[in-house]
């Protein structure tokens, strides 16, 4: 039996899986949208993150990857509107107070409390705002993860889930998540912020090592606009109430495993480049024939968050130029008469020049909502895939503070 | 004597030194616009050239630089409309059509002409509209250089020009300079054309390296959009005609004349970011403390391309949150508790943390047309200055195909 035929996609959030409840509600860092989300499992969970490389990282990911090296978690509380990122030690303070405010109200181990916030960088969190709405938000909590997956937006224009069952042969497991992430989003490391669960039983160290190949995978092969964020984490937590037998390293239990892991990790990506601040247009980049995958990687990179590249698939405009320019400095080795370039199944560029013929058809391919570019550089079998997005006039517009 | 006070900044172009002509044409690669410039010394020239670093370099770039092997050239041919790179085969014989032309009219040896093109990347040069506009461009000669730089614009929206005298102690050389860019312009070897003149006699090897150097102070410290183009040219020509002594390697003279030379190329560099495609502010972006010089540069240049950093710029805020997570995500060395930030002469962050003291001061220096950003990273001896502009909706729209 071929594993990914194990994993069906469903309509589900975090709590799909059995054993984990979620909450969210507004508690004042915002005017008036929900900002404090909190997940908890029914029982200490093993537990994996991943967290942002950028140097500048924020207090609550610094308190949570110490806290997550026990390879345990049961609660795992966001706010938003406020990333408590380059705020110094009282930012640090405030990170374990918010932790230790909803271990208190959980009546659970403070240190089985991870925290993440998202939102302004470099202003004190107003904490008490969060400790006072700690009450409320274990209070609500419940079997319908989507006021958690509201409560984490910023500039999100829409709350972003995604849950699949996965059939181990002996039993079927859930995985399922919540992501936000709109802006300052660009593949390393995971950028965003992300609470996956599952009721699989996975001990933590095969937990991290399939948290790190999914992330691999989805959320760090997705560009907005090349910002690496201060803040991104995503949470892994398994707490085996599904009743299977263990998931271990290797076999096809594992890997059917690792498949519905990735598979909830990349549509929480894709949604997160749907949703990219002021997106048109979604364009997957395929990088095919490079000297090897991080090659690959280096060329889909240049060309996923290049300005003009960006702003001619916004304009709709077949500027295969612009993709062979970025392709030229992006470091990866490319050679100018092996480049070949298609929009969706049509071939615009063979042996480094442009086909003309081809471009009515592709001029067409290129007005769709979501675009397919394959780029072979025709050197060797190293490939990638990555999601970005257009870059467009309400980008300018939002984080020019015109509509704050 | 301080070397630089022997520079004086003049009014002038590529025509100020002696013994050289210039003219623009319009031959028809644009619809209406001039779109055809040369440079001619009098007499050979001994010269040098910097390319870029794109692998997808165009026809024109490699031909130029094979020719500047030699350290001679006497004109210097360009075309604005269309780049004539990623054209394959065909690109190399046009390239070669298009000097031959000019080296006829001008009665020259074919290998003392170079040319650069600029404009839509992988389109066949219509190369006999150039050579058919030779004639005339060749009867244009004359001592304005304002034609030459006009002719060589594509999204500019002015002529950019610059010239300085240098007094050597001995007598006065002079030197000039017409460059254009507004988009795809990068630190990254020269990120635009430029053609810069000098009737000071210096030898092939000294006239290289002062133009390396020239260009490491000027043009590769900018940034409009982080793209690197595939043309990028700076083309240096010294014929002799101050009759002066010829100026070698060290020593006083040497050392004005390479101030002037930085002068003239810095202004250039300057007059290219103000005309960035949609720009409204120019911000300096000064680095200090850094580990070591590269690292400077390594973190203005994660400033200087953030699309967050930049919008923030068109907006006039004041979110230094943006600068820290740029610096965090730089690669250089950082130390989050060691960062310090001002806004023209007013610092708003200290160890690490913002000042909200010196908000409303600093708030109204983001305002003016050009800002200084100073960022001392507290670490060591490096330092790294760099020029860049805001990121607009008009950007968009130019590079979406609106106006076009």
């Amino acid at each position: 039996m071929k594993a990914d035929k194990a994993v069906t996609p469903i309509d589900g959030t975090v709590t799909s899986p059995r054993g984990y409840r979620a909450s969210g509600i507004h508690c004042g860092l915002k005017p008036s949208q929900p900002d404090l989300a909190l997940v908890v499992s029914d029982l200490p969970a093993t537990a994996a993150g991943t967290f942002t490389t950028n140097r500048m990282r924020s207090a609550p990911v610094i308190l949570s990857e110490s806290r997550l090296a026990s390879g345990r978690a049961q609660g795992v509380l966001v706010n938003s509107g406020n990333s408590n990122a380059c705020t110094g030690e009282r930012g640090a303070v405030d990170a374990r107070a918010m932790a230790a405010a909803a271990a208190a109200a959980l009546s659970i181990p403070e240190d089985l409390v991870v925290v993440a916030s998202t939102g302004v960088i470099g202003r004190p969190l107003p904490v008490e705002r969060i400790t006072a709405g700690i009450p409320a938000l274990v209070a609500a909590l419940g079997s319908d993860g989507m006021a958690a997956a509201r409560a984490i937006m910023t500039t999100d224009a829409f709350p972003k889930t995604a849950a699949v069952q996965v059939d181990l042969g002996d039993g079927v497991v859930m995985i399922g998540g919540i992501a936000k992430g709109a802006g300052m989003i660009h593949p390393n490391m995971a950028t965003m912020i992300a609470i996956l669960t599952t009721d699989a039983p996975v001990e933590a160290p095969a937990l991290r090592a399939a948290l790190r190949n999914a992330v691999g995978r989805s959320f760090n092969c997705i560009s907005v606009d090349g910002d690496t964020s201060t803040s991104d984490s995503v949470f892994l937590l398994a707490n085996g109430a599904s009743g299977v037998a263990r998931v271990d390293e290797g076999g096809p239990r594992h890997e059917a495993f690792l498949d519905g892991l990735t598979e909830v990790a990349g549509r929480l990506a894709r949604l997160i480049v749907k949703d990219g601040e002021g997106t048109t247009r979604v364009v997957e980049v395929v990088v095919r024939g490079a000297t090897s995958d991080a090659d690959a990687r280096l060329a889909a990179g240049a060309v996923m968050t290049s300005p003009l590249v960006k702003t001619a698939f916004h304009g709709a405009e077949l500027n295969w130029g612009r993709i062979s320019a970025a392709l030229g400095r992006s470091g990866a080795e490319v050679a100018p008469d092996r480049l070949a370039i298609a929009m969706g199944d049509v071939w615009v560029v063979r042996g480094g020049v442009g086909i003309p013929e081809a471009y009515p058809s592709a001029g067409v391919v290129v007005k769709a909502p979501e675009v397919r570019v394959t780029i072979d550089l025709g050197l060797g079998q190293g490939t990638f895939t990555g999601w970005t997005c257009d870059l467009s006039e309400t980008y300018v517009k939002i984080n020019s503070g015109y509509l704050s």
